[in-house]
């Protein structure tokens, strides 16, 4: 492996998920729609691991866990990227974006440890 | 904006979503259970707007979809960010990992051009 | 098999998914937050059946699919029902009000053959 | 409002649901894929109502919450009668049927008080 977080930006990545897909010819599959439906379809698959678990509880990740909250987490960025490749969507534009709305929509200030929606405020 | 996927690496990014959790002090609200719950409340908002449309009608973004599509798209990835910074885990890795596996699971010259699941070959 | 939606209310349906959660000692964990997720988990495994498949082919049922698609529509049955019991909510009113208030807001001689969402109009 | 679990066979629900969509000939949008993908959204929704709380408060349904529940409940149980009218699929049969299998694979005295999924058993 040679891949981390703190050294591949998110072009790295999505090239690796268009190999992927070129190699085998199942962008005719990729439609949007089916994407987004796969994506929803792997978030359930991390969803069910957390199923009957207290959500205290599920800030301890055993070692059984681990490799399976990565491999769905995993899933489900690679789906998203898919996404992102077939629609030329940059993401990291998309987040910094959605972050900084977000950032006046719930001004520190007001919402510092509450969690109701930002329309209560 | 000075966020791209060409230039950006993932832990840029981590740490953006970091910073927004923490001013508001939200951490408290992120056990992994709900955090995986608000990845799937994320992706069926994406699902939602492809929901009566036909998926090769899906591959055509307007311009008025295109930002609906971004934001969506951008709010799975900051969730799923999110819980990565909350259980410590590397998603390039992860990433890297699972699409070595799938390439193992899912030989080009079996699967080329078709959709079936792969315990079918 | 004894039960048929020509002849069985829902009542009994509950009856016995209540029965079957008892028998175990399992509503200790049924909380609603936790059935909520779990429909939507089982929601997901019913999409996937459909995942790669095109909408108008996804009307023809072969009769390898029919009893997978069925043990999933049970499967979102039973947790709905099951979170009904828990609430002590009457599913059939609620389906009722829905409806009602449905008609209202989608006439039908101003929607008749569109999918737009029902603001548009 | 006529109709209650007690006394409305799901039958009379699933003609319920098939008038309104009759009067407004949406069943062209109904494929069975897409329908799917509406109990998924409605699903989220559902949950989405949950996505904060914790799971022992989640059995506590303030008044305000309740019609809120009701409404996506119905929603999803609205979506799942079409998806049966357009397979002509009996749901409480299925429902029946998957009960007894649960049944055989949870037997009540090895599962008793275990939230465990059953193949560790």
């Amino acid at each position: 492996m040679t891949m981390s977080d703190e050294a591949t930006p998110l072009a790295a990545l999505k090239a690796r998920v268009a190999a992927f897909v070129e190699a085998r010819d199942w962008a005719q599959y990729h439609a949007p729609k089916n994407l987004a439906m796969a994506i929803a379809c792997e978030a359930a698959e991390l969803m069910e691991l957390y199923l009957w678990m207290d959500a205290p509880a599920s800030r301890e990740l055993s070692p059984e866990a681990r490799p399976r909250v990565e491999a769905e987490a995993a899933d489900i960025a690679i789906c998203l990227l898919n996404l992102c490749n077939v629609l030329g969507l940059d993401l990291s534009a998309a987040v910094e974006k959605k972050l900084a709305e977000a950032d006046a929509k719930y001004p520190p200030d007001k919402v510092r440890g509450r969690s109701e929606k930002y329309d209560q405020y």
